[in-house]
């Protein structure tokens, strides 16, 4: 039924093992955390420590931001990575940050120790080839339009050009419903671990858009087998430059970590 | 956001609980297990205590059939009922089945112990209304194109004829993937949980309709909060005369309900 | 592609013809019009007056109104038919009204010169072979989650009923586009007619769901080659019980009557 | 309804015209046609000798090709480039290709004289602030998964970089259905142009992805008020290096043509 997979099938393969910094996708459960968008040195520094103190595993943030409008928050570029890579030496963390353009992946990625490749951009292929001449891990997002066949395919291209380190992320497709923002499509991640060796993992914050519905969510994206979870999480949601609907007070992310661990330990141990 | 929600609404109710023979919907978890369709009284009575044997609570099977073709097996109708009392006797499980006609409401509601308002009929106002007068309990699946706005709105229609005993059934959504045969929205489950006083499961079945994905989906199922699950079994699929691409085993299905009843057992505990 | 398509396939088979009064569906342009629902004596025959001297072909009037909330305006049943009867005995047009329940298509075949069943009972079988019985045409709207072999499939439903009798009725589907109320799908209409012999028409009023869209939409309608359109025309669109938002003024349906008019005429001339 | 439309809006502003070489989007309907890739000089130069006979204003071809599999063809980059502009001399006929990367803007816009932006890129806002800096025309696709109001936002990035000469076009969105290959939404077209002063026209061809569809949703198109078709041709389809199955014939190329440009005169004349 998928047609075209050979460098990420699961035929005859072994599963793949990302690492980053000293998390390891495939083995135990990671979690990315962060704010949408890096805002300034304070901001990110203070959510930074919090999500380290919580229990993340990877700082994320955004200093490319992919808005609707062009009137929007855009992000910070290159003072954005700064503030990021300082925050990695605070906290210890590895850092990944979505980048847009060909043109940047070179030197974002001396900054960050991993790639993001966002929903958006799924089937850019241009960027797809360009981060795959790279060495980075790359976290390659599901668009929200994307079959199963199309996320694979998108991932065969960064592997094509020699970049085997490739986790994937379903973060929720766009459906009718418009109770949530997307609608997180769990059956793709157990679909994808009988599809490919790759690690994938789920992004209830962006699938669900509502921070009632995430925790929940959270846990039903371990039980799904996801290998790790993306969540936003921000110390004052309604002033923050996007994303503000959406993100996790320190509190509730807390809750959730206790949670999604416990549940992963008893289903894996 | 969801409008006109009085009977359903969660504000200020109790968790409503729905006694179906010996199992309680919105207490603990409630499993309905059987085949697609009631194809022959032997067939039907092997799978019923099959599925007794492994665990579930209640007895599912198609007697009516909503098929796309007028040419595909259209259910035994009444003496398909015949045969599930008949099972109901030997199992000692109560029996849940799909009712398609205002007319036949009356008369089906004598053997069922629940009555199924399918995914195609979620907005047949006349046939709500007509299972709102009985007194047996209704699982009412989710529209395949209904928000979960129609959703809550359908069993607004039972509740407001006087039938309390609802259980609403996340069935899987229409999108543009074509993987899997529907898309399981796990969300609604949980969204439904903050909005509406009923108990609310899921049917991985149809939400998926693959074998190999929907042990893993139970699971996720319970993990966002679902008060049960629906699974189709079959003991010889190949020949089953409806969804035979999408029935468990009954060994797969043996296998699901000890996950699902341990990290019930593990979240819950 | 389309499987199962017997009695409804064009392999062979004569254009079928459904005549309705004076009006044949298949030959020229047959525009249904009038309000969503008959709310009094006065509103019906006003408004039926109005399309009747601005070139209606039928008259077009709920009285079961399919609403997602009980406690919405209903419809005013046995009563509103008589209405409608009663604006048929003055116009000298034919009456087409929405059936819901199967207990009702007799009685109501009686007062009515066509049955439609709407897109959320486009599935419900029992209904669909309930009209097969009558000697009534039938107006099948497409169901607004239906893929255009189930649309075929449901027609042959009726068509196995023994009545041949069929309109199909392209209404919109739901897609993640929140502008439009729905998404006019015309290419559907152009592939009903390479599939079947059987006539089919547009409704752009459900289809859009906005004044201001639907005049260039029925145009488009027709150059699509539909056999006719169905729109929605109250003469005092605030107050409607239903659909307020879509009507349209008698000035605009009568601006576009001249235009689909003169369009029919050039392309078919 | 819609947000932050700022330079695109129609309010307060006149129609936009753009002019592609003798063409002029915005006034009388202009076709672009040409096959999907350029394949070969023998290919391109009879392909593009013939639609410029049967009428065609401006010509297509694809040098740069998003494909769903890095093992599909990928276009044949200035080679092919340079095969469009002889093709440009030949037939005096402009010619318009799709950029993918924002490091090829430049000097693909040397060679085009109108740059495509396909659906795959239309939220790859790198890439339409690089298109923004060139002065040529855009043709900027709307995505499969794109709101208008986001198909609008993507134009202001666009404007907002100073380049005025955007033109809009509707292929198609991703829904259900699968016997088309999108869900061509010419509703789109009629609201686009409520809401903004930029020209639109539609691509039918990637929008049904059927032959024997295509001509009746042209007509359906200029009838929706579209500025102009985008069609694919192609000699010798069954050997096209993509996008084969949708392809027409010269000779079915020319029969649409007669019968929009003669809508195109009765609509507007």
């Amino acid at each position: 039924m998928i047609k075209n997979l050979k460098l990420t099938s699961i035929d005859g393969a072994k599963k793949t093992l990302v690492k980053v910094g000293a998390a390891t996708f495939g083995k135990g459960l990671v979690v990315i955390a962060g704010p949408c968008s890096v805002e300034s040195e304070e901001q990110f520094i203070t959510i930074a420590k919090i999500v380290k103190e919580l229990g993340a595993d990877i700082l994320r943030g955004g200093v490319f931001k992919p808005r609707t409008s062009p009137y929007a928050f855009q992000g910070l570029g290159l003072a954005g990575l700064k503030i990021m890579a300082q925050a990695r030496e605070i906290t210890g963390l590895p850092i990944v940050t979505e980048v847009l353009d060909t043109r940047d992946v070179t030197w974002v990625a001396e900054y960050a120790d991993m790639l993001q490749i966002g929903a958006r951009n799924m089937q850019n292929f241009s960027l797809l080839k360009e981060v795959g001449k790279t060495n980075r891990p790359v976290l390659l997002k599901r668009g929200m339009h994307s079959t199963i066949e199309e996320w694979l395919s998108a991932a065969e291209y960064i592997l094509a050009e020699g970049n085997p380190n490739v986790v994937l992320c379903e973060r929720g497709i766009r459906t009718f419903e418009t109770y949530t923002r997307n609608t997180l499509d769990l059956s793709s991640v157990v679909a994808v671990k009988e599809l490919t060796h790759l690690p994938v993992i789920a992004d209830p914050s962006h699938g669900v858009g509502k921070p009632s519905l995430i925790g929940q969510m959270s846990l039903a994206s371990v039980a799904a087998s996801a290998d790790g979870l993306m969540l936003e999480v921000h110390n004052n949601p309604e002033e923050a430059l996007s994303d503000k609907d959406q993100a996790l007070l320190p509190e509730a992310f807390g809750e959730i970590m206790k949670k999604v661990r416990g549940l992963s330990d008893y289903l894996n141990g």
